[in-house]
């Protein structure tokens, strides 16, 4: 399928030798300088023919492996109705509050817009087509270009308006059946990877707006990767920082064992209050505001305790304000801020006694008002909640209890979730002997345990074992190809050019020809040429009447894995190979060389 | 590629018992009955898991056939700045006077466009990639889908929204390297149909909004089809009968041998005057007025001069009036139509002899008006330009000559040209023993010699061996994968259902198990269903717990080439092999199946 060969002299291949200025990161900088990408307009690209290559192995590895699971290809619609999107409940966050999605009208003034993802339309194919229970689990991929209408386009294909996906969607009677099919879409997307030649690691991950319970992203792992990722060294946890859990460093005992409540005057912050009674963070609880919105509207305001050594993870807290959505007849959270002055201002009754908060401040601090629930929700993240005589505010300025207890001295908050941040250094849940580390990644897929969240909504049902009408369990599984492609180039290159893994690499291996006014040099690379590509060592000729210099240049910054020179070995009957990865270089033999590198490449 | 096999039990398998409403062809009706497609809205369809094997097939042998003649395989982006369009000029006629392409505005409000076609950006990467006549020819292509705001979508996948188009464009130095692309891709085309195994005939064309000079259709021939074909026996000429040429019959020579006015009262039909005179039809020039409408809002009446036999050939027409634009200080056509008496109402000075209308007919017929041409465009056809002795009207009721001739009679038009109908039963051009018979088909492929239309208006340029800047010569070629697989089905069913050719059938065998519940059936079933992957016949299992007599109606319905029955003739060791397309069977031993269907499909 990858046969088809190519001299360069009769190929549009053009490199530059400046920096591109519209690039910030190397991989990008490095497809554009090595000519196979070029920018058409904001976050769009061509795929020239070197680029198409590289995304059409991949493709197939990603194809090979969907299709080794059982699941099945297929093609869905890029242009879609909005009554899907509205059935779904997604069409106004889509189109309005993020943005995100391209839509317009058609010349039948229906609405109609850009897939940036499927869930929708699958949705209701499975509900036209699925009807018992017998006929489960399903499982549909498709590779395809989607499109997001992003604030900020960068990066070349790793945020851009248009990319390549592997995109599935898999179908079942039960949550069991789909985690059976969520761990063999993990153990596929290991798989492509490992092809692939990357290093990765796969991660729990946040769900975010896709929804539903369970999720994990795969990472390609590169400096310039824009998330952070936790993991320990034993290799048995990874998570995305959003969604990582640990355990925070042991508390120190207080020294306080007995309540009281002490004179702090001046005490407004923890480093303030720590000086004050020379004690450890670990000992006092600390009390934050947050300001949520829900997206009926109303405002909830949520008093947060929390070991005064650890932060607040926003994403966590967010995902526990979903959770209690229905308390407060909404859906989902729109908003979740720390509120300023002006803001305390709108909601609060009296002024509140900021550095000094009690988990226990009365709702009398909050003005009676229509768009604000009237009663603090009260959370306690797990490493405040298992203090004993612990420190924390009074509600009074300028004074602190001491030897404080839950439940004792203070009711201690229904709600008790983690909602700490996961720090470098915090010890693993797994295997507290385990410290967690952190490192940069670009990530390149994500599964998800959806649920029912898409088929309730739009009534994709089926008939179980018992006759019963249900809803469709669901799972997702995404891979960005394109974005794929390019953090492979940014985990892999040097000073010169790219570094393409073998799997991946356009080409295996270019014959650059020293002089082509040369007959033996030019003789032997035809030769050569002919004879690597019907081994199915798929080779470039640079036959191009460009200096040695120019052609060994361009040949490290296309990055193909092994180079061939037909200079001046060829008088003992052999030529040059150079290994692009490690610039080792041997002289072979004419006749070995075939075989030689097609042992390396493995094929 | 296509390896992974299929057990229907297991896989997302509906076929229908209606017949369904949305669909008026019997292509578009199987593909909806046998589970090939879904709508998921106006011209717009979800490919399943067969289909896409299908497409995949017809984009494989696309591939491979683009690849043999060198041209690169890339892939652009579907959304396309407008900018781009409007360098083409072609913004305001695609979005607005035809609205065939979706545009709309981004977040920052930059106008954007969903492809229709790829011109301008193909044309804006050649820009900024080719300087220098030594970088060409070069062909760049991609497979993707496109997008149309169709007025009326139908047919499902032969006129719909979006859908998957193989599109190539290649650049050249001159009309000669041109030329040999264009032969190429030809070539290249025919030998893609031969191996679909479709019936089809490569016919000239008119080059429509595309523009260019030479361009040729490729018809899938259907009773469906949309269009005309005009043909030979020889197969040596075939044209879409909006560009055919012929030779009208012999003109009866004329009876009338000196130039005559005679009184022809009540003759204003060509009927009455042939039954007045006693006369042939192919004595007759008769003359008609038609009313052109330019770009720059011009109306310029024109005045055919026809054989009375023949007709009007309005793209031919329109083609020659396009032609003529410069003489009106206009670029091209936007209307063309005979005008009723309302309409000559508008521009006549006094009326006119319809009728009785001669070649000479005075420009005092024409009012003076600055948005009408005060002088007739006078156009005589091939037909009329050769007549000697004719007969004609006279410009004045009730009288025609008879015994006329050109130049002595009447100033032959300076514009002689081929604007006749071509008809079933003409005369061949090339041969004039051969007639030309007509066909109905679909047109799945085109092919275009653009010249510099795109590279001028955009400034895509090159320096040529002798140093000057000059527009690149483009050429564009583009394969409907979509429409040709639709195509294909709608060339070759049955009461029963679809009839694929071997070549892009989905599977090639199918197996029926007329019993699961047998054991030997299954066992047997299971070890062909295996073994026949292995060997490379593309082999499912109908293992699903229905009756023989649906699944041999499944079978049927979706076209597999092979059926394999594993019943009855087991007790001799044999399965029964049905061939779809001529329902003929034979038992044979099951250890010849594979090897026998092997040979059979020619793998």
């Amino acid at each position: 399928m990858q046969k088809n060969p190519m001299r360069l002299s009769k190929s549009l291949f053009v490199t530059l030798r400046e920096e591109p200025a519209e690039a910030e990161i190397p991989s990008h900088k490095l497809l554009l300088r090595a000519g196979y990408i070029r920018r058409i307009g904001s976050g769009l690209y061509a795929y020239l023919p070197l680029m198409w290559r590289v995304l059409t192995k991949v493709r197939q590895i990603v194809k090979e492996e969907m299709d080794a699971t059982g699941a099945q290809e297929c093609l869905l619609p890029q242009l879609q109705p909005a009554e899907l999107w509205q059935q779904s409940g997604r069409w106004d966050t889509y189109t309005q509050a993020e943005g995100i999605m391209f839509a317009f009208t058609d010349r039948q003034k229906r609405e109609v817009a850009l897939g940036p993802t499927h869930e929708e339309v699958v949705t209701a194919v499975a509900r036209d087509l699925i009807k018992s229970y017998r006929q489960l689990p399903q499982h549909l991929y498709q590779i395809q270009s989607k499109f997001r209408d992003e604030i900020r386009p960068r990066f070349g294909l790793m945020r851009g308006r248009e990319f390549i996906m592997k995109d599935g969607y898999s179908f079942h009677a039960d949550a069991e059946s789909l985690k059976a099919t969520y761990n063999d879409m993990h153990d596929a997307y290991c798989k492509m990877l490992t092809r692939c030649g990357l290093k990765y690691r796969a991660v729990d991950a946040d769900s975010g707006a896709i929804g539903g319970s369970g999720s994990q992203e795969f990472m390609v792992l590169a400096a310039a990767g824009e998330d952070d990722v936790m993991f320990t060294a034993d290799g048995e946890y990874a998570a995305n920082v959003e969604k990582a859990v640990s355990l925070a460093p042991e508390a120190v005992a207080s020294p306080f064992t007995s309540y009281e409540i002490k004179d702090t005057p001046n005490t407004n912050s923890i480093d303030k209050l720590v000086k004050f009674l020379e004690c450890d963070r670990t000992s006092i609880v600390k009390n934050l505001i947050q300001q949520a919105v829900y997206d009926n509207g109303k405002t909830v305001l949520v008093l947060i305790s929390i070991r005064s050594d650890r932060e607040v993870n926003q994403v966590k807290l967010t995902n526990e304000l979903v959770k209690l959505a229905p308390n407060y007849g909404a859906k989902t959270v729109i908003a979740l801020e720390v509120p300023d002055g002006v803001a305390i201002d709108k909601w609060a009754s009296k002024p509140l006694p900021l550095g000094y908060i009690a988990p226990d401040l009365s709702d009398e601090y909050i003005q009676s008002s229509p768009n604000v629930h009237p009663q603090f929700l009260r959370i306690v993240d797990e490493t405040a909640a298992s203090l004993t005589n612990f420190i924390t505010g009074t509600n009074e300025p300028g004074k602190h209890v001491v030897g404080a207890n839950w439940n004792t001295n203070f009711p201690i908050p229904a709600v008790k979730v983690d909602i700490q941040k996961a720090l470098v250094g915090d010890r693993a849940i797994h295997d507290p002997t385990q410290v967690l580390e952190t490192a940069r990644g670009i990530e390149v897929g994500h599964i998800f345990q959806l649920g029912t969240k898409y088929s309730q909504a739009m009534g994709a049902t089926f008939t179980n074992e018992q006759g019963e009408e249900q809803p469709l369990v669901m799972g997702c599984y995404g891979v960005g190809v394109s974005r794929l492609a390019q953090a492979a180039v940014e985990q892999s290159y040097d000073k010169d050019g790219i570094i393409w893994p073998v799997a991946i690499a356009p080409y295996h291996a270019i014959i650059c020809v020293p002089n082509i006014a040369d007959a033996q040099q030019m003789e032997v690379a035809e030769r050569l040429y002919s004879e690597l590509n019907q081994l199915g060592v798929e080779t470039i000729l640079d036959d191009r009447d460009e200096r040695a210099g120019v052609k060994f240049k361009d040949a490290d910054l296309i990055g193909i894995p092994f180079r061939i020179v037909t200079g001046r070995s060829l008088k003992d009957g052999k030529v040059e190979v150079v290994q692009r990865a490690t610039k080792q270089s041997q002289d072979i033999a004419v006749e070995n060389v075939g075989a030689t590198i097609k042992d390396w490449i493995g094929n």
